[in-house]
């Protein structure tokens, strides 16, 4: 690929996830990592020093002012992503934005507003999006023989944490990612939950009752239910009080699908799905007539590289051919916040059934 | 084993339940089919000659009247069962018992009540519980430091059926199943949650919205989810209208459980379930530091014969040994009913939180 047709990122913030990014960054045959800003400018030395990029800043704004940076990845809590986001958009830079996009669809809809003015990409980091697997889980999915119509699905993430986590990460802190366990890890189930229904919202959300909330009543584990027009139903589970777990199991009219490591997968080369397809027993069912096969599926780059490779192709599109930006991205995040917010507003409610309303 | 010791076994109904578990009479080296009692004496006679048995009634009370046979196995519809389970042990025959073991817990109760009048071993026909996996599973769940305390359970048995089936089978029909798919494949599910919370029954159960329901008012698909005081959540869904899928999804706090083909296993003679424990990713969380491990455990006997065999060693235990009926076996059947009259009650009070009283 052409040196100018590299998009050049910067990075505002350095949160730990932002080194797996910038390792992603540099993984990417059309990506570079250009600028790195931390409001504090021996952070962000030391964050380029040990994970690249070219330049320094003691600022965020300073990044965004660099005329030589395409697009910006936005690891910061979730409370400043309109701000940041915004101002990144009005300047002109594309966005990659880290989950949960918002703290509600409202606040988002700033967001996509400011990029749409801006003729800016606009994506979410959910990064199993990308991995190849999940396409050829979707074309599971999408086979009327092999799967038939999606009955049921449940999704979980959970991981635990210790004691320092619990006192201290940002996700517990109701002034930095205030929605929690819901926005860090219900954010991936709603998302699997969304992109196996084809993206179709759910009629009414309703969260499970004995949520775990923290002192300041950030949500440490919470589930709900996830109802459909057609009568699909969908469940799901988030703690940071549990062991890692990360399941998604759906099940259609003809076939089932089990994955045990959706949004990070066991391995970053290969990852696995087990599909079965008109299941049944023996003649005396005392066993299986045939047991769910795996597939395996090989990727050259991890997904978080294939996300941003994604990203600054769109970016390059735009840039370079004057293009639109795509709008599917922002629209699923968009979606996925909905119900996000939804959960929320049930869990507030006492239970109660909460319709979504596009 | 002498001939003496054996038990006699009659079996009262030639529904296809009754085939299998004849082969398991066979098979259990304490145990012998020795009466099959239909309706239809032409029935039992080439139920007989199909599946062995020394001799065939035209009645069910030919059956409890033969002073030859020590036990019964009651493979007749839900609504039957309070009366030949009654008749039964008024006969002072011990009973096994097909699932669910009533209609609701009122009249399990006459049942458990003729049963200890008489002094007669009763057990329900799970048979997932005598494989010895489920021992196995179970050492896992209790290990303190493996898997720690359990946070969150979720269960699945759907299975599709046919045309014929959704017009004409038993279990469609409000006279005869009434509980349809929450009796035959609910029943699992909640059985496996109580297992795996050490038959502590929750405090709450609420049914999910959107139950499928035949002309009739029959089940055909629900769910539910149940909470306990100590905070634990678990969710079940079971359906006629969707492909075979038998699940458990265990989390604690330091693992989690896995397990595909928990009712019946997808070989007779081997069963595994995937353990993992403090699961974690690598440093730059892009994999994890370790994958769940896979156990198998072999069995010499299919599940169904090891069931077979712990009933006739009870039932032997106190024919010859004049032990008492072992009384663990009624209290789960009786929980597990609990809870699924729980599930039903929510469903007809418009989803509506259950509490659960013993």
């Amino acid at each position: 690929m052409a040196e100018s047709t590299v998009i050049r990122f910067g990075v505002i913030g350095c949160a730990d996830i932002a080194r797996k990014v910038s390792r992603a960054i540099a993984l990417s045959p059309n990506a570079t990592l250009h600028a790195v800003g931390s409001r504090s400018l021996e952070k962000a030395r030391s964050f380029v020093a040990a994970n690249g990029g070219a330049i320094a800043y003691g600022s965020y704004e300073a990044v965004l002012d660099d005329p030589d940076v395409d697009a910006v990845y936005v690891p910061l809590p979730t409370s400043l992503h309109v701000r940041w986001a915004v101002l990144a958009a009005r300047k002109k830079k594309h966005v990659l934005l880290e989950k949960p996009v918002a703290l509600n669809a409202k606040e988002f809809d700033e967001i996509i507003e400011a990029c749409e003015s801006s003729g800016v990409q606009l994506m979410d980091g959910t990064m199993w999006m990308h991995n190849p697997r999940t396409a050829s889980m979707k074309e599971f999915l999408s086979d009327a023989n092999r799967f038939g119509q999606l009955k049921s699905i449940h999704t979980c993430f959970t991981f635990s944490t210790n004691a320092d986590f619990l006192e201290n990460d940002i996700r517990v802190k109701p002034d930095l990612d205030a929605l929690g366990a819901l926005g860090d890890e219900g954010w991936y189930c709603l998302r699997a939950i969304l992109w196996a229904a084809n993206y179709e919202l759910p009629k009414t959300v309703i969260a499970s009752r004995e949520p775990e909330l923290n002192k300041a009543g950030v949500v440490m584990s919470c589930g709900a239910s996830l109802y459909w027009e057609d009568g699909k139903v969908a469940t799901f589970y988030c703690s940071f009080l549990s062991n890692l777990t990360m399941d998604i199991t759906a099940v259609g009219t003809k076939g089932t699908l089990h994955v045990h490591d959706f949004i990070i997968p066991y391995e970053e080369k290969e990852a696995s799905f087990y599909a079965a397809s008109e299941s049944g027993f023996d003649e005396l069912v005392t066993k299986w007539a045939s047991q769910p096969s795996k597939h395996t599926i090989n990727t050259d780059l991890p997904q978080e590289a294939l996300m941003v490779r994604e990203f600054a192709r769109l970016v390059a599109e735009i840039k370079f051919n004057h293009s639109k930006p795509e709008k599917k991205w922002p629209a699923v995040s968009r979606k996925t916040q909905l119900v996000l917010d939804a959960v929320k507003a049930s869990i507030e409610r006492g239970f109660e059934p909460v319709q979504i309303q596009e």
